[in-house]
């Protein structure tokens, strides 16, 4: 149904990412999917819908900010899973342009890969009348821990 | 039926304030509520679920990244609605603990209005068998700009 | 000649923290003194000169972001010498008025101690004409490691 | 003397941007240089010395924060000098390895001009032993002013 083509990335490596992301409430519910990943790099896209709306009727800047989180902590995880993962210690983003347009894509790639940290960026873009425009720019700072057990199950 | 109580703020800028917070789809879509507002402060707070959850169970990082924003956003709204409103244009958010809980509670204030920027801050707590839980920090550039016609009517 | 009391830390802490504090070249360059210290929090104190200006006379942006990144930083090695010390993950800063007077105030405290990372926060101020004025914020992560074996000498 | 090659801007534009940087005391007192001008784009390039140096002998990171603030700031100024210029709003800037080196080389560019807001992005190098390696990496926010009479003389 979607297009999760995970083309490069070894096969147990791709479903231990695509079954951390499914079972992400949050994104599940506004229906982001993992549309591309290669390692150090990751692709969402999210359709537009009331639920990532703001007042203005355009993406939200929370939505904004939470598809760029997810895009550079998948970039990362596709060099740690499914020995371990990444949670976000925190990330800054400037919201360049309006959300304006029906589907949103966030890029992230990995910067730097530490042992402990790994910093990360992400570009999210707007898709408006089948042209994409920059609206935001992040930055951020992930910790790798061990994956659980129970997540390896 | 939620405890929207804005005691210290004028009718009119609280009316402007809840039409604004009502009308973001993204808010919204998880039951968040202004709680709490004074000149320069807001408060809101959202219960957990499904649409709101992380891989493991807790409030998702973008979650908490969107009601910090929001949190900040309204508390210079109250020091500018009708006559203005601000976007953000950035903000860096350290999560400093899981989001564990049923309860999510942000609360912003303006630590610097200009005429052009605004800088506010926002700290979100998780409310865990009635504790609250200091889960992430932010800090964020606000731009003023004036309410549009369209919004005033 | 300075007033570096640091009235509530054990002798051996406060030792530590000023020797560390002192073998800073460019703090030293700058007459930058280590004002105030108690557990989790620490003063850092500059003076005007042409070698911490900018092109209009004012504090450099530069040399406020570095006297609050240090205040951060020793406020979180009041916690962690003389056995740890702490690394500059990363800072972000927003400058709210310029830097206009004859001495520079950062005052740093730690607002989340972990094992790993610690985040900080500090206020820069500005004295003019005997006035105190906020000119900037900041937020920062410390990643925390082992004092080393040449250090403790 | 120094290697203050401005190819590809026009005579007076790089007189106004060299004229802006050389009277900035701090950098100065470094002996900063602007080693590479394009439209938004900016190289600016440092040599070791104790007064940029902290504890362990490597470059400061507040002297790492400042030439990347600088360098991203630089950036803005050839698409807005001699008309206008900015002012660092907020910046925030990883450190992701050590400075240890002979040379500190920040090359920023600009990522998004706006009318008001400009969103640069800076990256570090240290230079040791022949070998550039990446060091920092910053995102800032800057604010455009109308350059100042005084300034134009």
């Amino acid at each position: 149904m979607s297009n999760q083509a995970i083309p490069v990335l070894d096969h147990k490596l791709a479903l231990s990412l695509l079954e951390s992301f499914n079972s992400q409430g949050a994104l599940m519910a506004w229906n982001a999917r993992l549309t591309s990943m290669s390692p150090g790099a990751c692709e969402i896209s999210l359709p537009f819908g009331q639920a990532v709306s703001q007042q203005h009727g355009y993406f939200h800047g929370g939505v904004i900010g939470t598809i760029a989180d997810a895009a550079g902590g998948y970039a990362a995880n596709t060099l740690l899973m499914p020995v371990s993962e990444c949670l976000t210690a925190e990330y800054k983003i400037n919201i360049v342009a309006p959300g304006l347009g029906d589907t949103l894509i966030a890029r992230g790639k990995v910067l730097k890969a530490g042992k402990t940290l790994v910093v990360a960026g992400a570009e999210v873009f707007v898709v408006h009348e089948g042209q994409e425009k920059l609206c935001a720019i992040m930055q951020q700072t992930l910790f790798v821990i061990p994956k659980t057990t129970a997540d390896k199950n």
